[in-house]
């Protein structure tokens, strides 16, 4: 079964509100097995309303709105249904009286305009609204089936658990939706695509959606089916499949942040870090402590903006700046050992650049970022061009710094792979 | 002129993912005085993109779009609008050379897939994207525009600012939309609304949204009109009534951040300044250093997650912290004065508090925060108990702890105020 959902509301098309319903309701019919296919943001606009309506209605099976049934002129959802279908709005003596008791227990009287909410189309069921005045219909109509509810998040709600989703069950088949994911970091969109394209074009059955965002890449694979065990299959084969060819970037199939990978790697571990961050100003540390238990591995941030808090904190020496510059790998490497060694954590991390937009030079232009990690293994240090605006460069930084901890601990668990491997 | 939005993704029509460009593209339309009536949400299919841009360019003259032109297989916006105006898809030697020298500069090779972002339907103008490998598209057709824009913000917003705007605005008539907006810290929503609303509802001209988000309440006044000077005077004038009865409450008035005003007011007063953070775990910090130019006041923080480092970086006596503990309003003062001692800044600001979900006490519970504001006029402390999540208790611990600096300058400012009014 397909569906498209139409949010109702002038109010949806001004630059300062969005519609977020469609999220829920997308989730209670993905649930069901019904795909949804298109989403319509309509004003409160009869004619529009109509358009909208008839559109959806010759596209798929089940139409789905949500806002438009309140009290007041601009509320026009009932309306445009009633017309496109040919049917005459008729009072309903049952809304109209629990509209009348809802008003009562507040302690107020029902205002004139509210009878409005009761006028229902012909053949309509009327779906109870404990939660509020409007109530909701659902309308059967030329193969079609019409659901339309109240615009508030906490009616429509309650509304869909208690009386939509059991009505679509009786209808819907055994179709379900079935997922997969990855997320990758370190490898640009063109390069992961080229290797993964092989693995997931043949199979036109799974909707393969790459998202690409700064410093990271998210691979969903999405399927239909009514037989969940061969589903699963295919979707574990192909996924697997993937992560073979992109090794060592995937750092999660589960949807895990890398801040959540890194954070498990180093609660695993027993291991500590502290962080002296010059160009991400913090971001580092912020992203490692948005962990709920961070304190058992995040022991302190330096935030050394100034040079001579990377002189105080992190213990760089002042002729090292003078010699190679703040943003240079020797005083990434040197923050990242000197905060190790003052903090006394296990791992030490350091970053310097250049965010902009002002402060490059030809030598080292805006994106210029050195990352140091330093272990008892030794202290690694990359040096990088980043993209983009101050803001992008900033959390590719972050990005990259939590992947080079990631394959710290990576590295640490491969010796034991090995072993495991011969058992 | 009218508009509608189409917004291109499979992944939008998912339950984790929602259009947020719209909102962006609503604006800067509605600053040219395009009515947007209609958003779609479509996936990456061609015959229903194919559908949805010719049902579009059945009811209005603009169509903009968003997402689908990236390089992967299920990118189809660019072929699918060919197909509709029956146009061929051809090579752009200019844009083609400029997604190889933006590969060159990153020092890598153009991916053989990228080759398709080059692919231009007769007759389009190609809109630069130095943010990106997509270059958008306009595209002017049987009395019709259609813009095709790329799905990322950053490079969205761009693109729209320096080559759609200006083209738009040859085309677009007198209506135009005027707005203004105050940004509100402190205040319940409930409060700031029984205050607000004799001034606003008597003006059913003018459309007033009340957004509210963890510690801050964003307040839009809209209306349209072809007279720019009373459309000016009557929101300038709701606007300063609204200010007046809202008092210090409001930081700004035209759309700058909380970190924004306090970067301003503390470059204004040559001041500088100096975090030491515990729960917020340097949210706080990176804040302040996403102002560009942030180096100019911001000289250093310290995430003093552990004890020993709120000791050994912000000089926190030992025994203070065992008589009252590390989330204390002594322990937020210890920090703010001794962050600004230890760095040498104007200003100190200390925050120590439990985000939770763990660690909370029937004496100190989830959500309790301390911050202390240092100067050379002394140290002033709030204790604050704050509701929600971890993530909502950090952001509104670096709300208020922003504001208290905004407040700092505010009294310093009174006095020159009070003697310019005599003047």
């Amino acid at each position: 079964m397909k569906a498209e959902i139409i949010a109702v509301g002038s109010e949806l098309l001004t630059p300062d509100r969005l519609d977020t319903n469609s999220l829920f309701l997308t989730a209670e019919l993905n649930l069901l097995g019904i795909e949804v296919l298109r989403k319509t943001i309509v004003g409160d606009n009869f004619e529009r309303l109509r358009g909208a309506f008839r559109e959806a209605m010759d596209r798929v099976e089940l139409v789905v709105s949500c806002g438009g049934l309140g009290p007041t002129e601009d509320d026009l959802t009932r309306e445009a249904v009633a017309d496109i279908l040919g049917r005459k709005l008729q009072p309903n003596a049952a809304v109209l009286s629990a509209i009348e008791a809802r008003f009562r227990r507040m302690g107020r009287t029902m205002a004139a305009v509210n009878a409005k909410q009761a006028q229902v189309p012909e053949g309509a069921t009327v779906l109870e609204n404990p939660r509020g005045t409007a109530p909701g219909l659902w309308i059967e109509a030329r193969d079609r089936v019409l659901v339309l509810l109240p615009g508030p998040p906490k009616e429509l709600e309650g509304m869909v658990r208690e009386h939509v989703v059991p009505r679509l069950a009786r209808l819907s088949p055994s179709l379900r939706v079935y997922a997969r994911e990855l997320r990758v970091v370190g490898m640009p969109e063109s390069d992961l695509d080229q290797r993964i394209a092989p693995i997931y074009k043949p199979h036109s059955e799974v909707q393969t959606t790459i998202l690409a965002a700064p410093g990271e890449i998210q691979i969903h694979l999405r399927m239909w089916s009514s037989d969940s065990a061969a589903a699963g299959r295919l979707l574990d084969q192909l996924q697997s499949s993937i992560a073979m060819v992109l090794g060592d970037a995937v750092f999660t199939t589960n949807g895990q942040s890398l801040e959540d990978v890194v954070a498990r790697d180093l609660t695993l571990h027993h291991a500590t870090i502290a962080t002296a961050e010059s160009c991400t100003g913090g971001l580092l540390a912020e992203r490692l402590t948005r962990i709920a238990g961070s304190s058992a591995f995040f022991l302190g941030g330096a935030v050394c903006y100034g040079n001579a808090m990377k002189i105080a904190w992190a213990g760089v020496p002042p002729e090292m700046i003078e010699s190679h510059g703040a943003v240079s790998g020797e005083v990434a490497a040197a923050l990242a050992e000197g905060i190790r060694r003052n903090v006394g954590a296990t791992l030490g991390v350091g970053i310097t650049g250049v965010a902009g937009p002002a402060g490059g030079s030809p030598e080292k232009p805006v994106g210029t970022v050195h990352i140091g990690l330093a272990s008892d293994s030794g202290t690694k240090t990359r040096a990088l061009l980043l993209p983009g605006d101050r803001e992008r460069i900033r959390w590719q930084a972050s990005q990259i710094a939590l992947d080079m901890v990631r394959r710290h601990f990576l590295r640490a668990a491969r010796p034991a792979e090995r072993d495991a491997a011969k058992g």
